[in-house]
């Protein structure tokens, strides 16, 4: 074979659920598609059950599994560790990646609070002084789609912006039914669907856009207060085990099943203002029936506007104002052109792409940055931007939604 | 000829602009396609000017022309009264109508301020005693997929609802050389984007869930504080002749153009509570560009969902979340069955209608209500309850966005 | 009242089914939103039955009715002849009424055969000397978005033409108990799907691209052969009343109900060459369940590509290939603005039209046409010509699908 | 690491452009996320330059190159081969494969001819009879959404069939400066449109009805017949490097380019009847301007209908026709649920998928009926069945368009 003279860079991953075996994927596809500076070798698995994490490497790629995460940060091969558990153990595993020398790509939200989000952000800062880097993985970035619609606002084909639209809508908890998975408790996931779906809305918001919110009026609400305890801690995939749209029901959950209290959001509303005079509008539920994953977004601005949904991710709708009007109107670009972002790695046009490429593409700049010693983006001071927007959204519902303003870093 | 035993109805129109040319279309056709109890005849058109209101009357089809529209109201061939004009002039014409015993259909919204409406709605009710009745004119209940989705909320097909999101989305002023129209002052407009067609989008989410807005936490913005002075004070038709989208500019409109100060909203956000527990989300705006009418209207229910878009009118979305999942969709309803609300007096299936069939069943509506001596809706009352919400919105808005009540009755 | 000095145009209608409905709803309006330079007097309504007659007139708008078509010929007041017949009596009151002096407008298609068709347009040739015009009516053609898809191929904005696909998909017929209406017998209708919406998308296509079909080679279908006897001879309207779609049966007609030969095609599809180049795909069906009156053509050129569909009939798909590949797609242009074809005499951008106007504004064509002495169009020579177009598909199928070039005139 | 005691399957791939570099992406990642009775192992790239060979041996994941194929066939630790190359060497590699005990999956269209393919197809017949298995590799089929169609389909949600519209639009080749790559040469490709993406067309179809095309009619067109002579055999990827959209051009390529004759189909259109009784329409051009990979599919039963579109491959949209016509319309289902198929395998609802993933489905599907010793589908024999309908195809458009028998096997 031929000799393959790149360094290495060994990978441990923590958590192999959903969000593991998306980040597999994307190690073991990366190579193929994009040239890399360096050859990322899929080192260790970290999990607790040391069956399951054993199996788990097995079939995602991953060359040891790991049962104690501190362990996986020293081993000597592995030098990037990829935070893919629940929000509630990010703060600890980051830093003291970070402490122990480790790069650290991290799952959003970033925390499940501002001030784990802060310390999170402080020990980033310190490690990047000693060379070492950190990124939290808002994937939607790295949707084509999105990349280009942040290209296009930056070019200034949008003039000045006028209005943004975000929302995250899902349904898969929309049947009482549905169990008390470890999504729906504060504990571990700090919120529910602002800081699950809501967070990405935001970020995506903030991309594009390249405006900050600045300040947020927001309603939040829990329509099904008590649900069946889950018997397994399942995540999104509960749903179609235990959910058939079919079955759905208007009752509460029946018969003698233990239930539990749902004390987090199962929706969140919120209007804004964004640091260059835009009007923002934000929703993120996980009770919009017949929406699967739809982030959407749109962008209104003097020269012009955009609009994406995530249902169909390969297509971002542009509406060219400076065209005479007879000749205007929304677009469909199919996002697969070579000139596209990301694209001319895959294939010819119209072939698209699905969801796990944004995850290739998140670990192909995160990989890039690493190697050429420069801070990949976005960093965990953008998460924590977001933690403060998602900080004060809960702010304005607690206080009469009053107009609150996010917190400076 | 057959004889037309019938007894007459005799419409009086104030106002011969783009309501009153509409109205006039509406009144022209009603008769061929419906089976009215009674038969409309087009007495008489009121405006200022003799010369043009005759040539008005003309084209549109009135018998007669009056330049006091005192004067319109006494005659005695006039037994409907159907107020066309800016909402400044509502208050004083349909109160005088209704008082000289004048059945009334008067455009939205119902007033320029709570005030007015609330003197109005007490002259129709007080007129309602005496068999004289009043209608405000929100078109859009009577497009046939609007009026489809409230039957099948109202049949529980969508089971408890948890979500609306209504926009009312139009970009003819986004371009700053436009000029200063009527609709962009408010002495005359009452408010900006808010009244002229957030007022629909309010009318029309309660008309569709049957629940009322019982909150609205908001945010206004004025894009664009000053504008050249219009030389004839135009309405929406200004458009083409003075903003060409090719034309956009994001600076100031320039030159020695005498110029005044737009003080109503340019868009209005707002978040809010819906009395039976639905959450919504609406935004006025006529800075979004490339959205030219876009009524846009999603309910979410426990059991399904609607999606609607004044620019595909024909056409009502709909998932039911009772078939098993793998089945469900959001399907393209095209209202245009036999079965769906107006639509058997047209044309076959698939032979869509227009903007102008909605007013042309909302007179066959009022029309059928008057002939039967029962009140029409939507009533005064109704249009108050609008006006309320509005006056909540923009209280919200001067108070920091905080949660606002909108005023019982 | 202002004097109207206007010449008046007197017309006369001879049937009042579908078709005669729609010209009435034509007639009635075009003068409130065209500026005409004549006044066009509906004067007289022609059908068989008096009663019938005379309250279709009443209703319509009518200010006389007659019984024979040949005393409304005959009738001073009447300069115009609107014919609203089936294809069966086409022929024999066009030439009665062009020989009189009477300009015609025809239904379409011009006539039930080849034959015919070469004597009404002979009788129209004839006729244009002596100052008397005719129209075959290919509504169509005045839809503001395919009126503006020719307009483009014309500018040259498609470029050299490679593809046009025209379909025209209806499901009318697609249960077997649906009866045997006028509609599916050849002695009245001439042919079936073809004549009827074949024709429709022949003339579209021809109408868009500027180029004539050479050649066909076609293939035609009678997929229900035997039908139930209508009790009344019905048209599209019979759908409703006998054939809900939930009843759609798959077996033939059950029961002693007595039942009729289907004598025409249930569906036509063919291939073929245009005389500039372009391959040409056709399809005109009855039995495409769903689609309700999809009339749909894409065009594709060097320099780009239209699409429509009448299901969305204020919308035109463009594709400028002239634009770099990573900025194009097809964008929907809403075909209500001032600019565009028909749409400044209507409402403000967005405010889409329906079916009906598609007839106003080819009475609007029409009259003017007549008014200034020239030529309207569609001419019956065009009308001749899709009806060789449509004989060579029928002589194609019969013939094995060879090859068959359309006749010249 | 667990103990992985399935037994291994070794996979020796030919060829490493387009195809290659998406079946080694199947290849590397369907053991991630299909639970395989065996363990393929991508033992051995073949192709012809040591250098290349190697070189993408190592990008791709391949563990050993070989720059001939009967080394590559020879190779104990291969039992599979997997023929990605242009149509021109197929028949050669498979039968020499099979005739060496090893299991095939080879690229379509299956050969170049149909002698060609009957060859192939009776190797295959003959090395099943000794437990050797052969597939052609119609991907589109893995489509979930195509996958579910069938189902539908077979499940009898259509009733009977009427229509079926097939289209398969590219517009890589618009611009005459493309140059004159592989597929365009009748000697490498075997003909243009036609079978490179026809045969995907008429596969699909035939997979989706469960019906054969029994004859077609057919038109075909060489557009432009003489192109730049393309320095290095590229594929699709020559877009974007030499026919950027917006050089397009209507005339000739100008200058002293040496340019060569194209000798295959630009585009092929046909109708013709299927087995069942429906009539079919198919048309395959690479001159649709701005269309970049859609295949299209629409079937039209009396019991419903379905709609496909590649450019949005997750979607599948159907219309019951057996619900009331006022619920009725096409819904889009989008194929990501549990249910669906290969849809568990992946991510949660509304995570779309992509293009590779067809491949991976694909793979799936061959490993587990190799494992099982039972033949994979499509077979050989599907693959010439489609051969003599391109044969049929060509035969027609000789012959006057003349309908032509597709020749039984």
């Amino acid at each position: 074979m031929a000799a393959d003279d790149r360094p290495t860079l060994g990978i441990g991953m923590v958590g192999y659920a959903f969000m593991g075996r998306v980040h597999s994927q994307a190690w073991r596809s990366v190579g193929a598609f994009f040239d890399l500076p360096v050859r990322p070798v899929m080192a260790a698995l970290g999990g607790r059950s040391k069956e399951a994490t054993t199996a788990a490497a097995r079939d995602l790629g991953w060359a040891a599994a790991e049962t104690d995460w501190r362990d996986l940060i020293a081993r000597d091969d592995v030098q990037v560790v990829d935070i893919c558990t629940p929000g509630d153990s990010h703060a600890e595993i980051a830093i003291a990646a970070l402490e122990a020398g480790k790069h650290v790509i991290c799952e959003k939200p970033l925390a499940n609070s501002v001030a784990e989000a802060e310390a999170m952000a402080a020990a980033a800062r310190a490690a990047a002084g000693r060379g070492v880097h950190a990124m939290v993985a808002f994937n939607y970035r790295r949707v084509p789609a999105i990349a280009l619609a942040r290209r296009w606002v930056a070019e200034g084909r949008l003039g000045r912006l006028h209005h943004v639209r975000a929302q995250y809508l899902q349904d898969w908890i929309a049947d009482p039914a549905f169990p008390l998975v470890w999504r729906l408790q504060r504990e571990r996931a700090g919120s529910g669907a602002l800081g699950d779906i809501g967070a990405h809305a935001v970020d995506t918001a903030q991309f594009i856009t390249g405006e900050l919110l600045a300040g947020v009026s927001a309603l939040t609400e829990t329509f099904v207060t008590e649900r069946p305890l889950a018997g397994v801690s399942a995540g999104l995939s509960a749903t179609g085990a235990t959910a058939p749209a079919g079955g759905a029901a208007d009752g509460p959950a029946g018969g003698a099943v233990a239930t539990g209290t749902v004390d987090v959001d199962d929706a969140a509303l919120f209007i804004g203002r964004f640091s260059g005079g835009a009007l923002g509008s934000f929703e993120a539920t996980r009770f919009a029936t017949g929406r699967k994953n739809a982030l959407r977004i749109e962008v209104n601005g003097s020269r012009g506007s955009l609009a994406f949904d995530f249902e169909a991710m390969n297509e971002l709708w542009f509406h060219d104002h400076t065209l005479p009007a007879a000749d205007a109107g929304f677009r469909r670009v199919i996002v697969t052109e070579a000139e596209h972002p990301y694209a001319a790695a895959w294939w010819p046009p119209g072939h698209g792409l699905g969801y796990e490429h944004t995850f290739t593409h998140e670990i192909k700049d995160f990989v890039e940055a690493v190697a050429a010693g420069v801070a990949p983006v976005p960093s965990f001071d953008d998460g924590l931007r977001v933690q403060r927007v998602l900080a004060a959204v809960e702010a304005s519902a607690a206080d009469g939604s009053r107009f609150t303003p996010v917190e400076e870093s």
